[in-house]
């Protein structure tokens, strides 16, 4: 998903294949192989001693073990070295895919490899669970939230943060949430100011009934595409600061983050919203013959499989989505002061 | 290359990856995993378990054992096996790889894993080294290349066969290759009629002065998209034929086959005259400080890589010419008594 939404965008991509599995988790069940450290690192090594690592950006996504993360950002590390006299000629995006929905998926070892590595890394995009194991900040609130993304850039000096993902329907009922369109998802996003402080953003896009698998690296692929862009078409200055760091007059909805994450999300909306339909189509005409004859639990594992392989992310067939996304959201700015002063923690 | 030029086509594909080097082996050195046969399998096993094997099309490649070849077979043969109620649902494609230019580059193995395969294919793609050892025939003049595939056909009862890069120019000179444009290569192909006969048709294209690595991959894959689109544009009952093979009275010129060559080679021509562009653009600004204090040979291994990495095929950038081919290559028919009566064998 990652490799080919880049692709799509125009990156020429040198995919280092952390897992190979016959299909994703979200089916329950899949077989293959995990890539151990060690093959991490000697591919590396392979691309080193071919000249081949003159990459502009490294996005970093879920890797099978506390030894597989620290391989992986080794790699960032020697990247940002080797282009540490060329500030702004390389870029690191780092999902740090840890759990979800309140829930480690990784081992526990996981976390403290991730905690010792973000303070490289330019751009991170946990969710919201994932915000929570690394600002230990429980968010339960717009108010807990900003803390927490200040806190993320404290701790770990990351100077773009976006969560991914933020359910603001389950936050107890505050003023502030009213604001919320229910079946809304929120975005938030942030570039660090010099002093420290966040520059919040926040984007609202409609929440679409469907578990779909891999939206989470099309994100983050998008973003890699789409952030660059922005910078590359903003004051020419940015794109040799270190990091990508606007200046601090610039307005948070006027970030290159802010400006990325909008077509992001837009291309997003209008693929999820065709795989929808399409996962209708296919449910619809579904071959259910021969279930009645299964037992309830075979039964239920294959409507779930049936349901699984028909809300597969239909990204080939609609790239003009990517390319051209054609429904606008707006990032609205958000300051500190417009949150509610007894914020409900 | 194979994977990336499906998807750009429209393709949705499940790549079982057989090898993940860090490189492609023309830098002449590279690090990384080969897959086991038993890989192999499980990977498809996982497909088996969740039901994701309803593949229209499969295109096979390189495979790093014979075992791994086999294995591949296996799940050709099951493939068809699933599809045989419905005759033309289910295609592969081979692309028998074992060496080019008069040598192996598989272990001995590796041939006869193939020749025990090959009759299930549907449609192979030998160069023509690859081609002389399927058929035992060597191939030095047109007449001994009609007789390759002649052999090739009723050895392996393959009905669709292409050789993908014949050098005219290096047959001895004999009437027949007076006709040969110098500098353009040959793809010469046939599909079978129903008295195992060969219906010839040949296209010639200009040879471009350059080593790019990957292009019998992309080929392969271009392949595969548009003989589809050809046959399901085509008379509507050949969709539904068993190995798509087009009535008798269908000419070789029309045949979907060379319809589906015709635009793969215009694709590829454009796409690889920009790469040579983009190559020697890329060669007159290279940094080349430093190589003159290397040994001799350091030095030619620093430019060869250089030269590899510029030579890379320009594929995300140039999606236009997979989609919508500007130039147009003819395919000429190509009947046994076209042949020089005396030919050169």
């Amino acid at each position: 998903m990652a490799t080919l939404a880049m692709q799509l965008l125009g990156c020429d991509v040198a995919a280092l294949n952390t897992v190979h599995f016959s299909n994703h988790t979200g089916y329950m069940q899949f077989k293959g192989t995990r890539a151990t450290a060690e093959q991490i690192t000697e591919l590396y090594e392979g691309l080193c001693q071919s000249n081949l690592t003159d990459f502009d950006v490294m996005l970093s996504g879920y890797a099978p073990s506390a030894a597989a993360v620290e391989a992986v950002g080794t790699i960032g590390m020697d990247l940002q070295r080797k282009a540490e006299k060329n500030p702004g000629s390389f870029f690191w995006v780092l999902d740090p895919v840890m759990g979800d929905q309140g829930r480690l998926y990784v081992n526990d070892d996981v976390v403290p490899a991730y905690k010792k590595m973000i303070h490289h890394a330019d751009l991170i995009l946990p969710n919201q669970f994932e915000a929570e194991v690394l600002s230990g900040i429980k968010i339960t609130s717009l108010s807990t939230l900003a803390e927490a993304i200040t806190a993320i850039h404290a701790t770990y000096s990351v100077p773009h943060v976006i969560i991914t993902s933020v359910d603001l329907s389950r936050f107890s009922q505050s003023p502030s949430t009213q604001t919320t369109p229910p079946d809304s998802l929120a975005i938030i996003g942030s570039t660090i100011r010099s002093d420290g402080s966040p520059r919040l953003f926040r984007i609202d896009v409609p929440a679409l009934d469907c578990y779909f698998s891999g939206t989470g690296d099309m994100f983050a692929a998008l973003t890699v595409a789409r952030l660059r862009e922005a910078v590359f078409t903003s004051d020419p200055q940015l794109r040799t600061t270190k990091s990508w760091v606007s200046p601090d007059d610039v307005r948070a909805t006027d970030l290159p983050l802010a400006q990325a994450t909008v077509k992001v999300l837009a291309s997003m909306h209008s693929v999820l919203e065709k795989t929808m339909e399409a996962r209708d189509a296919e449910l619809r005409v579904a071959d259910t013959r021969g279930d009645e004859q299964l037992s309830e639990e075979e039964r239920r594992k294959r409507v779930h499989l049936r349901k699984s392989k028909a809300a597969e992310v239909r990204l080939v067939r609609h790239v003009q989505f990517l390319r051209e996304p054609t429904v606008e959201f707006q990032a609205q700015e958000w300051r500190k002061e417009d949150l509610p002063p007894s914020a409900s923690q």
